[in-house]
């Protein structure tokens, strides 16, 4: 439930009310709101004379939900990720592995038109014995290389204990689909106003998925995103399967730009590029995809990294399928 | 593995040396084929004078293996589902309910030119205190309403106890989602040559439903489509999940036109018309998607079907998608 | 919705309501039950005359349902399955394949005591190149060798077309869960009175499998056992899960004598053992268990069957078990 | 691979051989050992004269293999969790909610014995409008109860920004299934040497479930132990399933000791006491049970929680289940 107090109520009042409720206290358009779990359906007695209005939901979705407000446009340096008519490619590779290697993909996809550069260097392996990625100083390397070419930076944290580090470097905070229960992580991006991009966990329901973007939102950032890259099911001749009934679930009830990957969800290259152009013709914001200047070496997920041809060939080919919706590709 | 057997072996010796091997000899393009376990990596002994070639597959597959043949088409009275720059609509009711209801889907799906009328008269219900379909009765229905539109029939047999009724009245035998481990439909539809279209189990793997085309291929029957619509997983707010990473693999792996159903993948109309673009950007040979005139009073799966409305936005909408990738609708 | 009927009503005339309603009419302990779909919670106006009571369960479950009765007993040759105090053990070979093999393991089982001898005869073999069974042949071989021993026989159907074989010749008709949903199976077994042993499919939820219950006991059969062997989840290093929760479940809310199979669900020996223990540690009504002779040389699961070594190991630590919980292994 | 290298080979020298490997150095039993990845199989040519020896192994466990030492039992305050012969329970409430609730549940499970008081303080939560847990403030009420009764104490790190709180004030470092894969917990844990439980997540692989322990051990950290308490699947009507085919894997493969949680893989508290006696007939470490005074009023997991009474009867009944398998219950 999602209730508006009276324009007198300090936000200190409302926090000390939040807390005694178990609920979060949020500032949205001027106004002050009370959030409490979605199993309160009546206003609590307390808050009787406090309230001016407030909104019962029917998921558990509160802030993100398309119930409260229909829409959220989360702006990147000019670019408006969640309008209707655009769809945005973020690409990069898997890992940052050296300043070469960052450096010519930079300069690659810059030239094709690609704004944003991804690429891991807190990397969360499920091995120990196995590259961890180049933590501070690939984020510097990734920094640098996005600044030289005009991208920006999307970049992903492992654990609460160097988020404030990618809250310094990158220009989107990607939380990845180990990470996304972690509330260190989540608390931390709810007190920044860069934009946060939260991967659905390969095990995380859709209705979990949206809450973790609840956790951030009532902190007090307005600017995240939602990513869905492939859940684990029964089916393993393929990494993970991507689910674009749950795309299409988010779209009709949460009110968060969507952004698709299908490399993780397809784990091998040969499918990435027909399932790069479906997640397209879906109609939604974002779509990020792994590229490597030379995938057979790479140092994590060798197996579903596009190269320069194959990637150039894929993204010539969005731009018809984005305007048969009605939408250009970014 | 498939052995080429040399030409002056006859089908009845050959089959004799299948039976023996617990194979299955077949022909094919003229040549008489001994198709054996995919676990038998070397001809065995006995063949060793009897073969004039034989081929070890990566997968389990065999006759359905882009391995064996790169391609194959499904000619329906004149329609090549398969051909490269062609995708199918099937449409029509989840069940056939009376005269008036699947006479007037018809009339609107032709109008629009849809080639392909399915409904549902064996109906493979959960529970047995629910409509089970009109039977024979319906099946004559079907056959007579696409008859009198110029239509091509698809539709469902149940188990083995009507499978001859379905493949003398309909033209393309589809086999559900929960019957396509049936061995006495699957040899069945092995002994005609009518065009099958099988259904992926819920909780079938891709290797298991190539090997349930393989029941039909090495009964002598070519004609077979699969079809790819949603699996079950743990995710629980939209019916099934439509697993187009599976199709991705299906298209690299396989030599069987693929169709998709967005229908009973998403299990609520909301989402259908999205998933049908996605669908139709994926480069398939079909889609097939379920109407009814009236989909709040449906006998069955009321929630999921579309309205004529809503039929014909979405119809409308996948000839530039198609295009945008190089297809057209039929 | 179960409604009884006015003791004057006949059943010719239940049944034909029954069909009006889209319904189940059935006789239990006298009296004549209407069944119909647990979607409709009031008594149908057109029944208010004809009804002296009804009853709105909770579940999709009916007739299987323990808000309708506490319990069932199936009594198998004297044998009564589900009653508090025992455990019946079913064992034997994956597969019938021959004669001796038959023979020698009936032999061994009815020196320990055990009463059940299971054995496939009709396959379903996910592959067409594999061995299918012998078919009747098997069956046949399968009724001596139990006869010879004073042992019951349980046995598989596999589709519709060979379950009246089955039913002549076996004291139990196993339903396998690939064909649980197998109407003409289903239909069929309702029309007997010899006991059915119906399996989880491994996709099947467990409302889904009651369901396939309610099929047998509408048709008339008050004989029905539920059978759990495990169910496909995203893990891949054992067979499938064995899913204890759905045991746990199933004895909380239905009537029906419940049977573990944990030999399908691990699919490798070296586990069967502890989980035999641990399902006669729930305190279920059955436990059915692959062994072989000869278990590298089955022609079908040779990883998963136990050598009589191995299972007399395990047969023998069963019976302390089930008296820590008050029951005998029988 | 484990490489055992020569014992002249200072740690700091093996350390910085690892970090050029991307594998990791550790001192076991005297020896100074280097892991790298399960992937290479020949012994690096940089190490052929450094090495003593070296072991390759099936699958992706190395210092957890039972091909690396047969078993390694924890000793938890002269309780040697792991030994052939003992079951520990390990019982308390979900959360820690107030000096009263868990002093009384202390004073209740330390009178039947049981000498692991278990207690959330940093509760997980799916939402943020949920009960947080009591934090550090929760600890402190945990541990002064647990010294009061005589008992230990276990307790959950839910992300990295409290694991130093929870190593200093816990006995058992419980990481949760949602934080398995952070490294910011699991790099602390191996940094200490107090026990650290870890929770299988519910979308976690056996292979990985191993790996998380790899973290733990190859940090240093030589007492670990594995808890299994549901995975999730299609399965709705039971919360979780708990997955006893993976303790049968976990058994055969790992050398951890090994405890079950039913009570959250059931979720409901009327399966609990079936499942844990399953459990305990499955021969393993430990058994994890939430227990509260007032279930129906606790802050959290309110429905799976057993009442005292409820308890007490399957506790007792554990005691034999324990000793039809040669174990007793601690």
């Amino acid at each position: 439930m999602i209730v508006t107090l009276h324009s007198h109520i300090s936000i200190t009042e409302a926090t000390s009310l939040a807390v005694s409720l178990e609920g979060e206290a949020v500032q949205f358009e001027g106004k002050t709101l009370l959030v409490v779990s979605g199993k309160i359906k009546k206003l609590p007695a307390r808050l009787k004379d406090l309230a001016s209005d407030f909104q019962v939901m029917d998921n558990d979705m509160q802030l993100s939900s398309k119930e409260f407000v229909e829409k959220r446009i989360v702006n990147i340096a000019g670019s408006n990720v969640g309008s209707d008519d655009k769809t945005f490619v973020m690409a990069g590779p898997c890992s940052v592995e050296s300043k070469e290697q960052i450096d010519s993909t930079a300069a690659y996809l810059s030239s094709l038109g690609v704004q944003f550069l991804r690429g891991g260097c807190f990397k969360p392996r499920t091995s120990p014995y196995s590259f961890q990625g180049l933590g501070r100083e690939g984020l510097e390397l990734l920094r640098s290389a996005a600044d030289r070419h005009g991208m920006l930076v999307v970049s992903e944290v492992r654990d609460a204990t160097h988020v404030e580090q990618v809250i310094e470097l990158a220009d989107v905070i990607q939380i990845g689909a180990k990470s996304m229960y972690d509330h260190g992580i989540l608390r931390a991006c709810g007190k920044t106003t860069k934009p946060v991009l939260i991967k659905r966990g390969f095990g995380t329901t859709l209705q979990e998925f949206a809450q973790a973007a609840e956790f951030v939102l009532c902190g007090g950032n307005e600017n995240v995103m939602l990513c869905e890259r492939g859940i684990r099911t029964f089916e393993n001749d393929t990494r993970f399967t991507l689910d674009l009934c749950g795309v299409a679930f988010l779209k009709e009830k949460t009110n968060l730009p969507i952004i698709i990957d299908p490399s993780h969800a397809m784990g091998l290259s040969y499918g990435v590029a027909d399932l790069a152009r479906a997640s397209v013709a879906m109609g939604i914001d974002g779509l990020m995809v792994e590229v490597h200047c030379n995938p057979a070496r790479a140092k994590s997920d060798a197996a579903q990294q596009l190269d320069h041809n194959s990637f150039s060939s894929l993204y010539t080919s969005l731009a018809p399928v984005a305007a048969s919706i009605g939408r250009s590709i970014q």
